[in-house]
């Protein structure tokens, strides 16, 4: 049994070609960018992703490529939690299948007011499905978009069902006592904070690193902040990434984060955005590029369009 | 061109197997069983259907056996609104060209505050994907369990650039006003509020219908008032089906939906529901029918039985 993930992990976006089909090659330079940057691991199809924008048939042929393209699957942990049991499984039995190290796995997410013991048997009844050793979920719980939650409670009949098939968790409620009360009911669990603004709160009680959109701009930052944590400037690191996170995040995080890598590389096809995502509007995209630069921001251009060659 | 749809739709419930599967077999008695209860149509895949657990294969080869049963494609209007384009588009395309009377399209429903340019982009896309003269949009509005809804200003642009392809609306908001404001402005639209409670008022300002999940265990008392609106006894009518959903709307309304199904027909198979749903404990399964039996209301089980012989 391999460890539990740990470290700074990429909700990678997905870039389009002009007919909103996902550019695989694009994709691949991308991915392998932010592992020279020194992401630890990427989580294909995250909500950063737009991942519940691709049908399983997408995600499953960019989760091949970039396998074929030589990523360790040790380093991918994609998304793989639908509405349909069906789905989620399939999904979840292809990246296993595949040896990735974990997948991300949302609660279905249409139904809303449902009970725990609905959301927990959705999850039991994949990991049933699956039926597979290898498989190693870390829950996604993002409230605020899912709006379907993961409860302590469930977690806590998975961990007793399931202990070495459901090893983590993603807690992207923005909420940092959730995060807290995870890591101390659960100790040996792999809490996530699904932002770097709660990465060294996080590592000081215990965590796992972070998971984190803004780290597809600002990977290496992270990265240092994470490798760094125990030291005198660890408070320093950790007030510029917040900075630079609260700046893109008064933007639609995801269109933001495309115009940042879309100018970096001077490459307008990675401001594409499937629907129902819009891309920036060309002013808001210059403030944006402004408001960055203003803090002295800038994305590694040179590096970034070296590994895209 | 065919009319506009018009009358009681069902989104009818979706029967599953010990394994979780749909159950073919049960699904096609149902549905005949509810056109023979005088239901005008049938929206298979609408959220009382379970729909959004069902891959898109699920509910193509669904929609396949109906056809194929005899069921006539001008009475069904499946759902096919995904979050992700490519699947809409894919069973939109598979529906139309399958000779189905309409599509019921929900909103692309994981991102939320998405603004009015990317909905409108969502619908447009699968629209001029699938290309065909025989598409009939009926949009479907349920902000209560998609928490993305459509407005005014969507529909319009929408009316204005697809005029014979966008031609109803499932209003499911619960909010008169807003299905006042609809009949209002788009004079020829095809309003169908969400629910009996409504369907009178409806009528009287124009409305369409409509389609309600209720129907599928009332559907003859609807249809008699759809059929009797303009008649002396019409708010008696109105009175007595808006009593017995209130009864109904007291539980979980998939999983009461299911229990009064099973019980009429003696066939507790009819019980079984997706996760995340669940079905209803036992206690509450004989409460609400006991609700039900001091109203006076049965299913009528006989017509049941003899449909599923």
């Amino acid at each position: 049994m391999t460890a539990n993930a740990a470290g700074v992990w990429v909700p990678v976006l997905t870039p389009f070609d002009a007919k909103l089909a996902p550019d695989r090659d694009r994709f691949i330079a991308f991915c392998r960018w932010l592992l020279a940057q020194g992401a630890d691991g990427l989580c294909p199809f995250g909500t950063t992703s737009e991942a519940n924008s691709l049908s399983v048939e997408e995600r499953m042929g960019l989760l091949e490529s970039l396998i074929a393209a030589g990523i360790p699957p040790s380093k991918l942990m994609p998304g793989t939690g639908l509405c349909a049991l069906t789905d989620t499984a399939r999904l979840t039995a292809h990246a296993v299948g595949r040896g990735c190290r974990g997948v991300l796995m949302l609660p279905p997410f249409y139904y809303k007011a449902v009970d725990d013991d609905g959301i927990y048997a959705a999850f039991a009844e994949v990991i049933e499905r699956v039926a597979d050793q290898r498989l190693r979920v870390y829950l996604y719980h993002i409230p605020p978009v899912a709006q379907v939650g993961i409860g302590f409670g469930v977690i806590e009949r998975l961990l007793n069902a399931y202990p070495s098939s459901v090893v983590g968790i993603k807690d992207s409620s923005g909420d940092w006592k959730n995060t807290q009360g995870l890591l101390d009911r659960f100790p040996g669990f792999a809490v996530f904070p699904g932002a770097e603004t709660f990465l060294l709160q996080g590592m000081r009680a215990g965590g796992a690193g972070c998971i984190s959109a803004t780290a597809n701009v600002n990977a290496a930052a992270i990265r240092g902040l994470y490798a760094n944590w125990r030291e005198p400037d660890a408070e320093q690191r950790h007030a510029r990434i917040a900075e630079i996170r609260r700046t893109i995040e008064a933007y639609p995080a995801i269109a933001a984060l495309k115009t940042i890598v879309a100018n970096a590389l001077g490459d307008p096809q990675w401001n594409r955005v499937r629907p129902p995502l819009t891309k920036l509007a060309e002013a808001r995209a210059k403030k944006l590029l402004a408001d960055l630069a203003a803090l002295g921001f800038t994305l590694d251009a040179h590096g970034a369009r070296a590994a895209a060659e």
